[in-house]
């Protein structure tokens, strides 16, 4: 009997097996597809790779501000898409080689809990092969939703899995559906490698999350229209259909719009509708029902990631995934707490966000002061080319303790991770000002940012 | 009289500015130069801007990995200086308009301390002009060295300001006197925009600094060789003449060098020769002596940044001025504290640190364990295509409390700050592990490098 069985190995599962081998833990991995899940296959890490060559077309256009004259003959999709495909195979390769360095066996087929200590494993021969553990940890992620009769096809209609691990060329014309994380990123990495775009959003703003401000919204929209993108708010799709290689898609506004493909991103739903035969408690959607130290209702079986009602992301996965694995394996419980959880978006701007904004201290009944600074004057930020974004930072009144911070503009999915940390120590206005931050760094735009609050306002 | 005079507008001057108008102090600034001081027009600035062009010529280099097929048809350093100078120029502007719109005088001219509340402004023009205040701050600066003999002589010597502020074309070739940070900076700096650059340094190693590991100095020459740049080491100049327009240099090993130019970056000495007439102490070397509260043998005159004889850093400088107007105004006083100092280089790549390394701990006798991650396994780095670098993290071996952190490769001047913060808010090895970062990012490379500590060894 294994120490311990992991039924998937995207961020959730890849994880527990990291943190399993290093308590030297006797384990097995069932993984139906490829190694490292849809994380690294097919979401996060294809799309940071497609975005980070689309920060770097974006940036070529500055390049005589360096003294650099250069001619751009051609942008292949395709050829990113060769070198995305090696830089992952890379990665799973390199688990794979830790995997088989460990004698770890990996299953590879679809497991199914049929005892409490029992995982049957469908081959893709359709051979069965039973194995028994004493822990079990569910981390089988998420698949893509459909909406309003909508069904991804594979060709004219595809998801963010088709675009991110399958598409060769880039669509002369492209049209989004969802203006959420998903499709912002998409929409604006279509858009750089030359589709012409329309991203149809049902609500009345791009990124419609109650973290992204509408300021936020509002000036991603007129980046992404400076950029070509078409953006239709309010509006859904009616009816479509495929004719002549195309697809045809009425709009709610009752306009129509022609495209070559259509991608439908509109959020995701936990795999789990055929995860067990032995009565695991899933909620009406489809998630499993956990604990706060993410125990089902057995308690030798544990859940984590797109599994599990919390958000969706992936880095939520492995937390919970090492938290799950404690709560297996080592003496001292630990509740799973979401409370300082950094996240960040890549589209035509780079946004991250931790804590609470403003809006929500205040629903919450917390008196608020802020702080601001614009990257217009954060001479790093000048350095590189990169002066548009700025940073806001949420305090307690009273207390001055921070609360919340956003910062939008380069490199903010890094530097969140500063604030992130003040945060978990409860830092006041006043201690993150008195800091010394590198200079010239983008970092120590959050001494700037606390001025108003730490000495007083200039104006 | 007014509350404050400030001489000097480097760092140190500029964020004594921005604190004292922000507690509505009735201020006076003397500068004798530019607006910004050496920082912002001939040091931190202006060499990160041609950094960064650098970091983009070079990334120039992976454009095939993103499918972009481009020529670069010519690199001009003349005409990265005028965007240079165009940048800079923005900055110095903000600072000007800022100092006009809050109606403070701004003294061009040499300032001279000839009474304890008084100072003599000599003009450019020769007149002379005394003001007086209840607080003096002396944040003037340091000069460049020179060494054996070698004197800049602005043509074919010249310092690295005169290489920041006003050299206009890239010699053929370069001499750099000194591989140490400066020397190292620039000499990447010149080899990517077209120069043959030889270092000369007379240790038995780039970077000599205690912070800098010997791993790091030794891969740091080798990418420099693979760019093509000839480090000599254990190496100092014996005599040098200019002949034909050209310096011919006699090396300590007998080997002879012709430059275009000579780069001579040795170091930097206090600008404090002229600085009063009322006796202000000094040490041998020239700097100001001042207690722990920044306060010199005159109770009303404080001094901060390079005439002060801390680390010679921008932001060393900024953050004493800090702590000086605190002491002056405030009725809580604060000593001066560099136990948690990030600091970064930037170099053909960059490096980044905090706090003890190693060797720094065993000299105090505290035992260690360290953590240890590449980027070669980020998943970011990876997709940045950016994946040389690593991270070593120190702890205290019984506490598990992080005394310092190493980061070599992209954005190791930000993310650097994440364990700063964790430094002084004396974090353990599995505090910094249970954090839970965005992914991908690179910052969660703390979580990677925290492992082997916090959970255990993979082998």
């Amino acid at each position: 009997m294994y120490d311990l069985i992991v039924i998937g190995t995207g961020p959730g599962g890849y994880e527990a097996i990291m943190t399993a081998l290093r308590l030297k833990l006797n384990i097995a991995v069932i993984e139906k597809n490829k190694l490292g899940g849809n994380c690294l296959n097919r979401a996060c890490i294809p799309t940071k790779y497609y975005r980070a060559g689309s920060h770097f077309i974006d940036k070529l256009k500055k390049a005589e501000k360096y003294g650099v004259d250069l001619e751009t003959k051609n942008i292949s999709f395709k050829n990113a898409k060769l070198n995305k495909d090696q830089a992952i195979g890379f990665l799973r390769k390199s688990l794979s080689q830790l995997l088989k360095s460990k004698k770890t066996p990996v299953y590879k087929g679809i497991g199914k809990i049929t005892g409490k200590n029992q995982v049957e494993i469908t081959k893709e021969d359709g051979s069965k092969e039973m194995i028994e553990g004493r822990y079990i940890l569910i981390a089988t992620g998420s698949v893509p939703t459909s909406v309003g009769g909508i069904t991804p096809d594979g060709e004219y209609v595809i998801t963010t899995e088709d675009f991110m691990e399958r598409l060769e060329e880039i669509p002369e014309t492209l049209c989004v559906i969802g203006g959420g994380v998903a499709g912002c990123e998409i929409g604006y990495i279509a858009s750089t490698y030359g589709s012409k775009v329309t991203i149809i959003e049902i609500k009345d703003r791009l990124l419609p999350i109650p973290s992204i401000s509408l300021e936020v919204s509002r000036n991603l929209k007129r980046v992404m229209n400076k950029k070509g993108i078409d953006v239709r708010l309010n509006t859904y799709v009616k009816e479509y259909s495929v004719e002549n290689s195309k697809v045809v898609l009425t709009l709610s506004d009752r306009s129509e719009i022609t495209a070559d493909k259509v991608l439908l991103s509109v959020g995701r739903k936990p795999n789990t509708s055929d995860i067990d035969q032995i009565g695991i408690e899933k909620d009406e959607r489809g998630f499993i029902k956990v604990n706060d130290y993410l125990q089902t209702n057995f308690d030798n079986i544990f859940a984590c990631g797109d599994v599990v009602n919390s958000p969706m992301l992936a880095h939520v996965a492995s937390y919970e995934a090492r938290v799950a694995i404690k709560n297996m394996f080592m003496e001292k419980k630990e509740k799973r707490d979401y409370s300082v959880l950094p996240w960040a978006i890549f589209t035509a701007f780079e946004i991250a966000h931790v804590g609470l904004t403003e809006d929500e201290a205040k629903e919450k009944g917390i008196q608020t002061v802020t702080g601001y600074y614009p990257y217009t004057y954060n001479e790093k930020a000048v350095d590189e080319l990169e002066s548009e974004g700025f940073v806001r930072l949420v305090f307690d009144k009273d207390s001055r303790k921070i609360l919340g911070a956003t910062v939008v503009g380069i490199e903010a999915s890094e530097i969140i991770h500063v604030m992130a940390f003040a945060l978990k120590k409860e830092m006041t206005a006043n201690e993150i000002h008195d800091f010394i931050y590198f200079h010239p760094s983008l970092s120590e735009i959050f001494l700037s940012a606390t001025y108003d609050v730490a000495v007083g306002k200039l104006f």
